[in-house]
């Protein structure tokens, strides 16, 4: 936890916040902060800046807050990623937000297993945790806008061309000789399949509406650092 | 596991082997491959090619193998890794590995718990492992040279000046205003600290020895990120 991610909830006076939990216990027991000392605080989708310990106890600890800095500039990037087995969306999520991806859709594939999307993992409340976790390691703010679509086809045909338009279109996709772009200086709309990569018809179905396939080289990559990789690259 | 990693010791004949445990688990109830069936396989340090399944039963399967393609391209980076909390280099040296890294040296620094040099995960057997999955998820069957090095000053002073010569010698340091090279046409050797970074005393002793020290942008990256995250840039 590089910044303390703050809500309006937090707030007891225009200026002070007053935390319990795991941003106090963090304060007091990893930080050991007292008293008088600053930590680096962001209030969720507006400025950072500092927090000022007036007083701390055991159960909370109340802060008044200084914020008039800009949080860092995000990448222009849309995430299209075909939904991870649960246990990865937890850290994928918290990677991306952490990288500065601010739109995310998690769609169906043909090789997602439909118990995916009944994973808790999923629900509104855990995803809100994985991107603070996000934000919070970053030192950033925002936090993105995730979308989950059910219906692939549906989606990319209805719903991405209006998305992805006037962003470059990409597809990863380890079975083509293309070698991903390095370092475009241009919105990036970029498709990741699930383990085991998209079907023939997921890649033609995308390729119908203006996307281009690329891979990553020789190399098979997990999804998580694939994805790491691809934004590292896209966006040197 | 997108290629079954074979040794010397599974060879039954010049072309055959018999393999059980993970391996056969993973062609039998994975894969749901049987007799007749090709699988990809590699050789630990040798070629790639595939193997024929000649006979399976639930506790083995023998297979026939032809390896004729070199492994693909290592990237040419030593990694001086400051020493993860365990649980983290699993992760990472799987990772590192898959990326196509040969060389790393485990690092002591001010900020890795003394306790780390004593976990388990750190033993030879457990490292050969973290590397073989890396390797099986890759497609590749270099294994990588991993060193452990637990006094920083003597190993920096001493030893990594012979080990980096004819390298570009940078140092992953977020509290720099040089944004890491993208790119660089040239081998490599990356020093990345712990979770908090390298002290101001280290980052001197790397650059006493000629280690330019870069950092990723405004983003604070976990450890495990940014290594996939310099690594992908520098080698685009």
């Amino acid at each position: 936890m590089n910044l303390i991610l703050l809500t309006k909830d937090d707030l007891i006076s225009t200026d002070q916040v007053c935390l319990t939990g795991r941003r106090h216990h963090h304060v007091r027991s990893v930080l050991k902060a007292g008293a008088g000392d600053s930590v680096a605080c962001g209030m969720v989708n507006g400025n950072m800046g500092y927090g000022r310990i007036q007083d701390m106890d055991s159960q909370k600890l109340v802060m008044q807050v200084t914020m008039n800095q800009p949080p860092p500039t995000s990448i222009p990037l849309i995430l299209v990623l075909a939904l991870p087995r649960p246990k990865m969306l937890r850290r994928i999520i918290q990677n991306v937000t952490a990288l500065g991806v601010k739109q995310i859709f998690l769609v169906n594939s043909w090789r997602v297993e439909k118990s995916f999307w009944q994973s808790p993992f999923l629900d509104d409340d855990n995803l809100v945790q994985y991107q603070r976790l996000g934000l919070e390691q970053a030192k950033d703010t925002v936090m993105p806008d995730i979308s989950k679509k059910r219906f692939f086809s549906r989606f990319v045909k209805n719903e991405l061309p209006a998305v992805s338009s006037g962003t470059r279109c990409i597809t990863a996709h380890p079975k083509t000789e293309q070698i991903c772009p390095a370092g475009v200086n241009q919105p990036v709309t970029l498709a990741v399949g699930p383990e085991g990569g998209w079907i023939d018809l997921e890649v033609k179905t995308l390729e119908d509406i203006g996307f281009d396939t690329c891979a990553m080289g020789q190399r098979i990559l997990t999804v998580e650092t694939a994805v790491t990789s691809l934004i590292s690259r896209l966006f040197v």
